[in-house]
């Protein structure tokens, strides 16, 4: 089923111009959705509302026509592309090339992601054609809609982001306790030799991955610290992995908190707040409400117990200090926002509910589950339990 | 060791422009390189040859100052960048945030690489700042040149990756033949499950990687091709892997064939011709001498042994029908070329020289080493044995 790609049918219209184009290769996941095609080096990609036509090596040609949505797939052999390169150089002969393709579908204007590469959007305009970066990226806002196939695509990544996830756990439950710090196979328990163990079960189960976090004591306080050296014994290790399925491009994304040995009062509490808050705002989801609306939720929660929260203390620097979640797909932060400017949630959004809390003096916990917004709520694709004590 | 920046210095003062001006995240190289610094979200370097000033979010800026090379690092929330946003959105933000930045260090004209995001290009232009991209690409050029920092870069890579080669390898000697297919524990060895390994190595010694080739048969016929699906006996089966080091951001890139049982006359012959035409050309390897050369020589044992190659004819499709190498680096493929347009080579290039001879009928052999250009010649980083029956 192809996505409904009407609104950016709307924005050409109202913008008075004849077609989306885009200029990158497939680790874009604008170009990647746009063309259905994944290729290293940068090809083009024409939408308009008639069709979908592409412009690639002859390289690509075969592979193109096989895999791609495109309607058409051209080469820019077709255009004496090698030719041109020996009279003017790549990039003018680019220009050339680019721009007798759009007139070959009678395209005067285009429209084009914010970051459309500068050299050939100013070769395009030198041959007559108007250019115009586009800043709603429309193309993201339809993305946030997943369509059955590409649910299954996140559910698959979540499948094996779960394994990753038990290897983590069964790798701490294994460690000993030595001095406080955690000891596996005679040498201290690292973040990095967990994160070896997650990213090769990853790997066994199709997924590549950016980064993981495997983040203890008072590293965890801050959410963005990846975690690094011995992980130690009573205090909480935030685990947040993330992968990317090597077959599809699409996403997972799941945290947990562990404590190997005793936590704290302080630890417990914290983590069984966080419990709740998860709970309330995966309660909250459903079409209609905005991602406003379960931040909020979040919020209200930690607020009524006492922390502090950025909508209560825009600098905060312990507490909730970030926002609940995120859309989840190509990208693994793509729209909606579930945040203090999140938008509407419609059925088909991909989202995480991600709350925690953070204190240097205590060490950071969060809880992170994936869902898919449905007709009438939710549907929780996160199985993994939420225990702290490993 | 800082990199020799000169060149740039001056194409800014040929091209009279203030500063080169760079707008990404650091998985473009050319940012990588210039600001000596890591971060997923897009940031600005600002080089002027005076000095070199990045311009970060928050979140980053303490890590920007500890990590990066440059002499000064800037926050975007300096020039009240919250505010702008909610006033004028972050597109326009942006733009008046950077001009700003700019002025600040009374920079009215930049070049910028090619590929620079048209959005925020137009935003500078509308408030004054000459904004223009460059074709000569001079960066990538000053990067073919690596201090003796990177070339243990690429070595470290390099040593995970003959790991990874000798996993591959002995999976492939540990594997039975049955009915002329590969085997391992019950099932059959493909492609997919030495990739696996491959991986899965490369990860246990700090390298992740895009893609790998494991090609087999008809398949490696194509140079292009991945491979998938079973291996076979008596095939020749081509293995190119191009790790990238997780802690250094360099690669390496090595490949070798091999055949399980016996190669037949025809592939041998091809195996030993290549083997030569290896040595031929890193024989040549030397500075003043140009990639164009060394890919001559190439070329000429190919067509001396009868073969077709791009030389003698542009549209062969079989005999020799790629480049002989590339320059490796940041980027897997980088300057120099080593091809009919290659640059002179310089001490400090860092290359790969990898000859090979496809056919459907007869299948693919490639053999791949990487080297570094020296005073008086090459020092081949390569140590793997090239032997083709497993």
């Amino acid at each position: 089923m192809d996505p409904d790609f009407s609104p950016l049918d709307d924005l050409l219209e109202a913008e008075d111009a004849d077609g989306y184009l885009v200029d990158d290769t497939s680790h874009n996941s604008t170009q990647k959705y746009l063309s259905g095609f994944e290729a290293h080096d940068p090809f083009v990609t024409l939408y308009t509302p008639e069709k979908t036509i592409l412009l690639v090596s002859a390289l690509e040609y075969g592979r193109a026509k096989k895999q791609s949505r495109a309607d058409e797939v051209r080469r820019v052999a077709e255009y004496d592309y090698r030719e041109l390169v020996s009279e003017h150089g790549p990039a003018e002969a680019k220009a050339r090339a680019h721009a007798e393709f759009l007139d070959e579908y009678d395209v005067a204007s285009v429209l084009t992601p914010e970051r459309f590469p500068l050299g050939p959007a100013d070769g395009l305009r030198e041959r007559g054609v108007a250019v115009e970066a586009e800043e709603s990226d429309r193309v993201t806002e339809i993305r946030a809609t997943k369509t059955d196939e590409e649910i299954e695509h996140v559910r698959a990544a979540q499948n094996a982001n779960e394994e990753a996830m038990r290897a983590a756990e069964n790798l701490i439950a294994a460690a000993d306790v030595e001095d406080g710090t955690l000891v596996y196979e005679g040498a201290p328990l690292t973040s990095e030799r967990v994160k070896e163990e997650i990213e090769v079960t990853l790997l066994r189960h199709g997924c590549g991955l950016d980064d993981t976090i495997v983040a203890c004591g008072a590293n965890a306080a801050d959410p963005h610290d990846q975690g690094s050296g011995p992980l130690h014994a009573d205090e909480a290790i935030i685990i947040d992995i993330f992968p990317r399925s090597k077959e599809t491009g699409y996403h997972a994304d799941m945290t947990r908190t562990f404590v190997k040995g005793d936590p704290s009062e302080e630890i417990r509490e914290r983590f069984d707040l966080t419990h709740e808050a998860l709970n309330a705002a995966l309660d909250a989801v459903e079409p209609g409400v905005t991602g406003a609306d379960v931040h909020d939720v979040v919020c209200d929660r930690y607020e009524e117990a006492g922390y502090d929260t950025l909508r209560s203390n825009a600098t905060a620097e312990t507490g909730f200090i970030h926002s609940t979640g995120h859309g989840v797909g190509l990208d693994v932060h793509e729209l909606p926002r579930i945040a203090s400017n999140g938008e509407e949630l419609k059925p088909g959004h991909v989202i995480t509910i991600e709350p925690g809390l953070y204190d240097p003096s205590v060490g950071g916990v969060r809880i992170e589950d994936i869902a898919v917004v449905t007709e009438d709520g939710y549907e929780n694709l996160t199985s993994y339990p939420v225990e702290l004590v490993v």
